[in-house]
């Protein structure tokens, strides 16, 4: 397997941050761009994240939200009129001032979000209850000029993701949408990407600039830190009352509308790559993997050859499943079991020439490594089967370690150790200002990821009386 | 009827800039952005141009191109290398010069197209034969600083394509895979949009800048001016030297390698309104409409409500296609008819207490208004004939239209009398001088779409010997 060395991965998962460069580029999800901050997203990444998209779609539909493209460009005007949102933004916006040879009379931000432009068009379509609710949604890019050190997939001055944005009649119907939104992200995330979250709500100080409230998914990677996964906002009427989108209902009455946004972006790969991998590389869950099955002939000088047996399986599991067959002569089996470990494919069948002989091949799976002969009649099921239980164990594993890693506290000092050598969440009483959050970053350098109502126990800072259960934890 | 003004069409397609303007907006296609020349595309148009992406996406699996993003920013530097093709863009870039309160060192462009940052990424990834061929295609958007006028869909300063991007170790294999790319498109345009096309060469004078050929399609509007569809360009090594795309192939050779580009944007869309639309307002293919089918019950006071069997029936036919209910209570009938037709739904099914009691629907088909009863029991049967018979008859009536717009010419006289009075395709002999094709743009205002080599006849301006036969015409 010498000849491996080339491809093989050199860090080891305990050291996650090397480990994560190192096997993005490897396993072919991306490159880096020319211009620094930006990555370019490789065709296995792509098929991931088309496949969220698949699945969100029709998951949407049954939402009734539905999809549209408005502008990349977004007059200043525009994005300066909820001035919250304008001053969170303004730090990271790329401005277009020129076009050709021309200066533009008025700068044009790229979109780092669509709500200000979104709603300038929703004021003009919104009149009475018969447009409301009004859902739409866009699979596009935003730019935001990140100024800390940029990661792939998780910091980026581009990023992929799905931005939606509804209008509702009733602050009631717009909490049930914010609601509804971050389910579907939690269903996501768990039956396709195998990911575990906590969910809650934003702090004030960490919501999104603009929203009454932000609710989130917190996912936990192995080295302790988390990663917002995907969010959904409760704009109430911040955004209605400078846009004026207004409507009349039956009485004749004149109402703002009440709003949510929701987003998930691309950071989801990565925090999948960091989830499952380990020190042989991806492992890729079977609802996304791009193959979910490589079957590699094994070819013996001397013995019946058993390549035209693969071709075969390969053509059988292929109305299934997405398949590959590594026929490849210049290659070892050794080399060519490494190079698809690397990439996550989650089962491998081997096919040798005592495998005809007995009617068998071998299945091993990419997740626990185990091995076993499983009968040629049974392949299709028994894989169906398999991929099946990898996505389950990947989930459970998971699981098991958010669980581990999600720890009770009630001292700062406690707190502190969890964060900083434990590694995970902290889990407190909060009395919910300020003052004490700002307290925790500078003890720490750990954030409140989220929070959820509870008048239990007492602040782990102050000691007053606890509004909130906080989860606490450095972050990405 | 007479509620039904507010919705109903002003214009008339004759003159066809006006209806298009109308129809695009009261059909819920598009609406105008703040910023003058973009436009925000509504959810049926979006659902066209998904049904379109989802069709190529698996069209071009076959081909082995994979889906990739690229990053929306180019370097300045990075655009300049092709000088043509710098020349090219240059007026219609749009420039980023800041980025938060930061003044960019080096500007950097919106994309107007990819192929320089691509190219940089190919540089790195080509090493040998078994690199090749790299097929990588993209679906985003670019910006393109429009200065003469624009109209939805056919110019706009940002709009929705699909960019892709091959590399191959030999002249041969790219020339083929541009012919490929073509028919690919003319299959699509057919098949799902209904739109009869001429495919030939642009001239140089009209190629892209920095191909060595350019393929096109060319379909022509019911107003006589013509739409470039697709494009398919043979790039040659005009990119691969100035980037260094090099292989060594298995003598130890260094080569450059020989490139592709094609593209389609939503301009097809524009095109596909402007092809099958009438007076009553859009006809849209079956193949690509968000609604295929929408049922009305047609209910009489007095008489057994037929809204209970058009809801069964409604859930029946959603097993097979994409049906609407118009169960609205203060809209009569007439009012409902109308606005299905300004949406351009292929088969409207009305029922009716009379037809309760003989077990029969109502057929009415969007494309020639015709009629007919259909027994209950044959519903979802009929109902695909139909679909079927509608997309084969779009097709069928545009070809017709197409042939007849298209008039073989000897002389200018009669080329002028073509393409400004008759209005359509002009088809004569050229003798390939740049000279000569200036000529019939001063003369006539038309240009030459395309062109097919053949050598019989001679040029209609100078007289000497053809090398082409030319297609004269206005274009959009």
């Amino acid at each position: 397997m010498s000849d491996n060395n080339e491809r093989g991965l050199q860090s080891n998962k305990e050291d996650l941050s090397e480990w994560y460069s190192e096997i993005l580029i490897k396993a072919g999800f991306i490159d880096f761009s020319p211009v620094g901050g930006f990555i370019v997203l490789l065709p296995p990444a792509m098929f991931i994240w088309d496949k969220v998209r698949d699945v969100m779609n029709k998951e949407m539909e049954g939402m009734q939200v539905k999809n549209a493209y408005f502008p990349l460009l977004i007059p200043e005007s525009l994005l300066k009129k909820e001035s919250e949102h304008f001053t969170g933004f303004t730090p990271e916006v790329a401005w277009v001032t020129q076009a050709g040879e021309q200066k533009l009379e008025e700068r044009l931000a790229i979109r780092p979000t669509s709500e200000t432009i979104m709603y300038t068009m929703y004021a003009k379509w919104v009149h009475g209850t018969s447009d409301l609710p009004l859902k739409l949604n866009q699979w596009n890019s935003v730019v935001r000029w990140e100024t800390s050190s940029t990661r792939p997939f998780l910091r980026t001055k581009e990023f992929l993701w799905q931005e939606a944005h509804t209008a509702h009649a009733t602050k009631q119907e717009a909490l049930q949408q914010a609601v509804d939104a971050i389910a579907l992200y939690e269903k996501v995330l768990r039956e396709l990407l195998a990911i575990p979250v906590i969910k809650g709500v934003k702090s004030d100080k960490e919501k999104f600039k603009g929203a009454v409230f932000t609710y989130t998914l917190e996912a936990m990677m192995p080295d302790g830190k988390a990663i917002q996964m995907a969010t959904s906002h409760m704009l109430g009427q911040n955004f209605s009352v400078p846009f004026e989108i207004e409507y009349v209902d039956e009485k004749g009455n004149k109402s703002y509308v009440w709003q949510t946004s929701w987003g998930i972006s691309w950071r989801i790969i990565g925090a999948m790559v960091m989830m499952h991998g380990d020190d042989k590389g991806l492992v890729i869950p079977p609802r996304v993997a791009p193959t979910q099955i490589v079957i590699v002939p094994v070819v013996y000088r001397g013995k019946p050859d058993p390549t035209p047996e693969a071709e075969m399986l390969a053509q059988e599991l292929s109305k299934v499943f997405r398949v590959g067959l590594d026929t490849r002569q210049d290659k070892t089996p050794g080399y060519k079991y490494n190079e698809w470990e690397l990439k996550g494919v989650p089962l491998r069948i081997e096919i040798g020439p005592r495998d005809i002989e007995k009617g068998t091949v071998v299945f091993a799976r990419r997740d626990t490594g185990q091995k076993e002969a499983v009968s040629r009649a049974n392949v299709v099921q028994k894989a169906q089967e398999l991929l099946d239980d990898i996505q389950n164990n990947l989930y459970a594993v998971a699981k098991k370690r958010l669980d581990e890693m999600t720890v009770r506290v009630d001292t700062l000092e406690s707190l502190k150790d969890v964060v900083n050598s434990r590694k995970g969440f902290a889990v407190a009483g909060w009395c919910g200002e300020r003052q004490c959050e700002d307290q925790i970053y500078e003890q720490t350098g750990a954030t409140i990821r989220c929070v959820e109502e509870q008048n239990e126990g007492s602040c782990v800072i102050c000691g007053k009386p606890a509004r909130y259960k906080m989860y606490v934890s450095k972050a990405y």
